[in-house]
């Protein structure tokens, strides 16, 4: 098959609105809210052929497939090397939801969105979510969709702490979770590593408490350093070396605080880019919906006995060069799987490319999971 | 010995005026600059016994004793476990010497001094200092100091870059370099931890191009950011779990953006601290030098190649949990002296504090460093 016939072509969101009042894990209650998702294939008449993609920090519901056919390139779904016909996640066999969580923004109801209290946007008045409210609300739409057993939850990095959470809060819901470059919680480091992303958003003065939108800045400076240490944490140490060592963007040194060296073009680049296209206070959520998930918690710190009531089979996979997520971190998942009787496939994967190997398309990751949805599909 | 015994006692910094123009590594000029220094024991008639301390990112020159007899505690050096009678670097035999680099902001001239140009501080119109031109300028204080040729040199992470440039730029002055916890250059990671760290000072709106002296502001919340990622890379992954792992500040947690675990007010409290005590412009200054250094660079990378003019001898330490500067970066530097037939000592030693273990009183550390010194003592 060439490109085209691989690709789920021009897609278009669509939008769930949901009125009744949620009370989430805080406490918090939302009166109603909306979520935004794309679908991709056709639901079977058994309605036993559905999977949920749930995105990580910086993703949302586009996963596959093109906005603009006169741009296909730059309005790719995130997650298109994965999805399509032929594709691993194949749509010509399952019907693949992705869907914009809770507090996102990119459509479903968040911080940017309309607070009929007090007729402005929540900014920060828009309560925190976790894991489990995502997990809820997904629910939800699975409910409005029809789709009582998903055949597959998969996620990578946070996308599959959601997938680890919807085998404990509704197994029986979900026949096969995939768990992708994760972990089980976060640890000090990484929690370390959320904190500065929070504090430069936090002390930009154009963060106003929260509400930045009514005096009509955004905190860029915070979100651009809240990106920038975050890609640190996404690319390995060897691949940094590889791609860019220490060379220099120009013959000699410049001894001024312009681009010197073309890892700095670089992180600046990727801060920019992304200053531009997200909200702080939907980064700020997400990094605490990070820090927060722990299912171990309420178990004295016992992963195994978390895992007791969960039912579904498992693909969990690791990435050697991950310093984020490391490989260790999906063993001890293994293991409270395996502790439990449950039937689990792991692979740990060689790429370079440290956490963001998930989003790489490397031989043996692919063809170990197309194998794995192959002998799932229903 | 007691405590009391062991230490160098009641100390006080000592300032050296150089009236000559230097022309630094950039092409940049100064018309003469103060630097500020601090010395241990006595140096013997042979002039023969002297040690340079060298510091690194956030150390200067009051590396032992205490300034505040009424307050040891907080007035104490940086270094003071390692520098005193019966310590490791024993100021019985040895005449020991801390200086403030130039570019520096705790007395040696800086961007917070006067420029005699504009009759206002330099802030940004300071020039870049490299680890040459600290090299340079700590020979000119070796003159004033009646000292032709250091006993040692020694100095832990950048304080290690100064003791390998001394051994290739004066190679007839330094009898032996200790090297500790450093690298031959900075990897694309660790530049890109600097360039992170530098952005966050130099988008701080109080920053004013780096005039924010002339404003009576600092860039604290840049210089505070600065200061927290850097933290995370001096710490062990491993130590953080230990000291902190996943603690709460609270009994539940408590959803805001408050202190909600132990990590996220140990980074905060480092912050704050560092930005009360520490000037942005040398903050910057210094992790530049840091990027800069590269002495392989003018032999197209061949470190081997740069290291055939030294002629010391060598003490080289690295520790198992610091990956900021791991073990490989000190193997590359043996590795280099080894092929030129010099005399390398090396220890790799166990210690769960990370980068910062160069700063720990470690027993093999200690122990191995003490037998090195002893060898020497002249």
């Amino acid at each position: 098959m060439n490109d085209d016939a691989r690709s789920v072509g021009h897609v278009k969101p669509q939008r769930a609105r949901f009125d009744e009042t949620i009370r989430l894990r805080s406490g918090a209650q939302l009166p109603g809210f909306d979520l935004v998702y794309e679908t991709y294939g056709a639901l079977n008449a058994a309605r036993s052929n559905a999977v949920l993609v749930c995105h990580a920090l910086s993703g949302n519901h586009h996963v596959a497939g093109f906005y603009d056919p006169e741009n296909t390139r730059k309005t790719l779904g995130w997650w298109d090397n994965l999805v399509g016909p032929g594709k691993p996640l194949d749509t010509r066999r399952f019907f693949v939801v992705g869907v914009n969580n809770l507090g996102g923004c990119h459509g479903s109801t968040g911080p940017k969105s309309h607070n009929p209290a007090t007729q402005k946007p929540y900014g920060a008045d828009f309560p925190l979510v976790t894991v489990e409210d995502w997990v809820e609300t997904q629910a939800l739409l699975a409910d409005r969709l029809g789709i009582e057993t998903w055949a597959a939850v998969i996620g990578g990095s946070l996308g599959g702490m959601q997938a680890l959470q919807w085998t404990l809060a509704h197994p029986e819901r979900i026949r096969n979770a995939i768990v992708i470059a994760s972990a089980p919680k976060l640890s000090a480091q990484n929690i370390a590593f959320n904190e500065v992303a929070r504090q430069a958003i936090l002390s930009d003065p154009d963060f106003h408490s929260g509400h930045y939108y009514e005096r009509g800045v955004i905190p860029r400076r915070g979100l651009r350093l809240a990106r920038m240490v975050g890609h640190i944490t996404y690319l390995s140490d060897d691949q940094m070396a590889e791609k860019f060592g220490r060379q220099l963007r120009h013959d000699a040194h410049r001894f001024n605080y312009d681009v010197e060296f073309e890892i700095e073009s670089y992180l600046r680049h990727q801060g920019d880019k992304f200053a531009d296209s997200f909200d702080a206070n939907t980064y700020l959520i997400t990094t605490k919906a990070l820090d927060y998930f722990d299912p171990a918690f309420s178990y004295g710190g016992d992963l195994c006995a978390a895992f007791a009531r969960a039912r579904a089979d498992f693909f969990v996979a690791s990435f050697t060069t991950d310093w984020r997520f490391a490989p260790e971190r999906s063993h001890e998942i293994v293991q409270a799987l395996l502790h439990n009787g449950l039937n689990v496939s792991y692979a740990e994967i060689d790429c370079a490319a440290g956490h963001d190997s998930f989003l790489f398309d490397t031989p043996y990751y692919h063809q170990t999971l197309a194998a794995y949805l192959e002998r799932i599909a229903s």
